[in-house]
């Protein structure tokens, strides 16, 4: 984007700014999650609906589309112009086309319904009462539904409300495709979560003191090029990882006394999502507002945060490192060995709760969460049959019925965001982290095992830095992944991975 | 305002507009002091210059004038209409009138700068470079001198630079007033001073714990309204009190470990601020908008803040009262009784450091900061001439000469952050707050000394949310210390309060 035309250039001036705003914006939404009262969540609602407004009128006036379409003539009259050109110029048009869609009442009803919704959705779980919740859940439905009615002219290629809803998430993604990749899970996921059932019942893993939690965290992150000039922490009921500015990148985690890994995972995993973006183009001020410097897609955002969870901290070599600082913290030795600890940080059963479940039963959830959100968006669930339609396939795919609703359909906050599309991007983080593994083994000759063992993490990092990170949204997930391993993505990968670590698992028991 | 005609309704959709703004930014000021690594100083200040340009395009546009012309005819034709219909235009007049006369470049210009400058000054304190922090001083000098001009045809009223700049903090505020006010004080401080230096030198303060000093803080909270569904509390260099939003209040404290009493007093005093602000009429829906609903000047603000800081927390009785929880936590009782906690909690002699000088020397830091402002902004004292003349002043006012710039001109945030003509509020803040005291003493038959000693702290809130807080901006700073004291602002009380203290505390010396 050097040398840059005038049209170029305002563009350019019109795309800064508007990264100011989503990013004022994403500063509130910060602070609602880590810092602010309860009792501020009417106004924050109103301000975040202010620049919503606000982001959805410069994103879709007549002026920004003449700059859009002076720079795409400019671009027809170049000669060899860098491919990038053209592909920043179909992003804007096609993110463009969306914005001009919709009904600036509509989006400013959106976003206030989403502050409401998650405010309702505390108490709602708090209090185990799905009726709570329930009015608020069908109208974001509702809300929803418009929005994809008023998005489908903008989005030919998707295919009914729950892949347009699903673009901004993870662009391209057709949901045959996704029914495709999840076929093998849902084959010979089942056989492996039987396997594990001859475990022995997992102990209950000891309490450790909320200060140890927090200081074995920040160690964590000083040995991942944790760099607190440029990073910041907090707690939050719900770990997350935010990018608030160009050199401003922020996570949270939460502290849980019967949870003593938790806080450790949950770090090294929105640590994994930080480094994907810090690692992308756009922190390089070139390609500051151009979408080629952004994340691709929530896919490829998961697998780099799965990365840094599944890969390194649930690894065995891990667990032979942490054992001695963790004994010594805690004055103790619950895990009996680095053995014990290693199994403890990797649970075999499929728990109640999504973020709580282990690897073999995760995509299960997910699966779960992708029929019953299709079926509400297009198949006209209605929303009270949520409840019972949500133990039921829980039941069945995962041999759980939860106890409580608290514990079932309530226990995520997306819905009551208003986001809709976005669980399978879990999954897909899933595969194409043991797709890229495997990749990066091939290439080092050594896979994360044997590189923490020897106490080269940086290795992993400086591979990821190298092939994935700085490709932004060049490709797009799926082509992301055949670039960087040569394949299409497949579940293969995963369940190498899954079948592999369950038998070392099972074997260690003995 | 109820009944409201077509044009004050469209007023109060404009300024509610405005005060969502408003409240984004103070949002980002939040994160920005208590949560935002360094390195995002740069993207926060591109934010906050963004929101301060479109703050002044709403509060100056023609649109908004229309408005406020429209309501003004209308109430000049309504016969006995409401007087704080007649304040209200009258304060929504003065202040568009300010706007309207501020070039929207300049004011940017300003916010780039506060940010920049407070940026520099933090690496200038921790540097101990006055050199380093000039060339940025310089700029908002001239920054804040051009806007003073701009300012002057929407200030008739008042005199030169620093009276312009100073009006927003401190409305109808006069340079010769404050000489009037601060006369007594530099003719009897000197004296009480020397009086003090008879005590026996003061002892360093036992070290607390972290832990502790935040335990303390938060059962301080706890006995006096604190209500966490709609107040949270965090760390930050520089303890402040920020109202974000109807309903959501922050304090901020800082706990440094050889300073055992000043995150307890910070927090007082914090929390003086939140309860002036949480009483105020904007907190009720009806008055929300309106700039009656608001704080009528910072030294009000500050006697709110004092209030709670000197006469409660600094109180013998509440040494007493909290001797047991501090020795209890602590294991050891260094202050040896309860009378020795109390003179720890009041230092005599003048400190180095403005916010850790206790109640004897703080004007004169004060009078210090006042004549050094007004020296840079209208009689040319050249800024790098401003460490000398700051130590040399120190030394006779204060009778103490600073060791180093940080510890001297480069202790406050205020000027880097262009802030001149606050610190003469501070000072104000104590007169009020001690000739409020002598009003409530007389109505109740009982000082705060008592009413702490019998428990019935929530008397004093009580008198305060009654007589106080709901004025909003009904009347300025003075009239309001006429209106509740029934006497027009003036030394006495505080001197009064200060002579009788130190006489207290030499004899419970011996």
């Amino acid at each position: 984007m050097s040398a840059e035309s005038s049209a170029f250039s305002e563009l350019r001036g019109h795309l800064h700014r508007t990264r100011l705003l989503r990013s004022i914006s994403n500063t509130l939404s910060y602070d609602q999650q880590t810092a602010m009262p309860p009792a501020g969540s009417d106004w924050r609602g109103e301000q975040l609906a202010l620049l919503a407004e606000q982001l959805h009128q410069r994103q879709s006036s007549e002026g920004y589309g003449d700059l859009l379409a002076a720079a795409e003539s400019e671009l027809a009259e170049q000669a060899g112009a860098s491919p990038d050109l053209g592909r920043t110029l179909l992003l804007l048009r096609r993110e463009y086309e969306r914005q001009r869609a919709q009904d600036p009442a509509l989006v400013v009803r959106i976003a206030e319904a989403r502050v409401r919704g998650s405010s309702i959705w505390q108490e709602a779980r708090r209090r185990n009462s799905f009726r709570l919740f329930a009015p608020a859940l069908t109208t974001l439905i509702e809300l929803r539904r418009e929005q994809a009615r008023q998005l489908a002219s903008a989005e030919p290629g998707a295919n009914g409300c729950w892949e347009i809803l699903a673009q901004p998430f993870e662009p391209d993604v057709r949901a045959p495709r996704l029914e495709q990749l999840f076929t093998p899970l849902l084959d010979q996921l089942p056989a492996l979560l039987e396997r594990a059932r001859s475990r022995a019942a997992e102990t209950a893993a000891p309490a450790l003191p909320a200060d140890l939690q927090e200081r074995l965290c920040r160690d964590l992150l000083r040995g991942w090029g944790y760099d607190p000039s440029r990073c910041s922490r907090a707690l939050s009921a719900h770990p997350f990882s935010s990018t608030l500015g160009p050199a401003d990148f922020r996570i949270t985690t939460r502290i849980v006394p019967d949870q003593p890994m938790a806080s450790l995972l949950a770090t090294a995993h929105e640590w994994g999502h930080s480094l994907y973006e810090q690692g992308l183009p756009h922190s390089d001020e070139q390609d500051a507002p151009w979408p080629l410097g952004q994340a691709t897609s929530m896919g490829v955002h998961e697998s780099q945060a799965l990365f840094w969870e599944c890969r390194v901290a649930r690894s065995e070599a891990f667990a032979r490192r942490w054992h001695r600082p963790l004994v010594e913290g805690l004055g103790a030795d619950p895990w009996e060995s680095p053995g014990g600890l290693w199994r403890s940080l990797n649970p075999l059963h499929p728990g109640l709760i999504r973020v709580e479940s282990g690897e073999l039963g995760y995509c299960l959830h997910i699966v779960l969460r992708f029929e019953l959100e299709r079926a509400l968006l297009e198949q006209d669930l209605p929303v009270e049959e949520l409840p019972e339609r949500w133990n039921r396939r829980s039941s069945e795919l995962l041999g759980i019925t939860p106890p409580s609703d608290a514990q079932g359909c309530l226990q995520d906050i997306h819905w009551a965001e208003g986001l809709f599309g976005y669980f399978p991007s879990y999954a897909l983080g899933h595969l194409i982290s043991a797709q890229l593994s495997e990749a990066m083994e091939a290439e080092l000759g050594a896979g994360t095992e044997a590189l923490i063992e020897r106490g080269e993490d940086a290795r992993i990092l400086s591979w990821l830095r190298h092939h994935v990170h700085p490709l932004g949204r060049r490709v797009n997930g799926e082509q992301l992944v055949q670039q960087v391993s040569g394949r299409p993505l497949e579940a293969t990968a995963f369940l190498r991975h899954l079948s592999g670590k369950l038998e070392r698992l099972l074997s260690s028991d003995r």
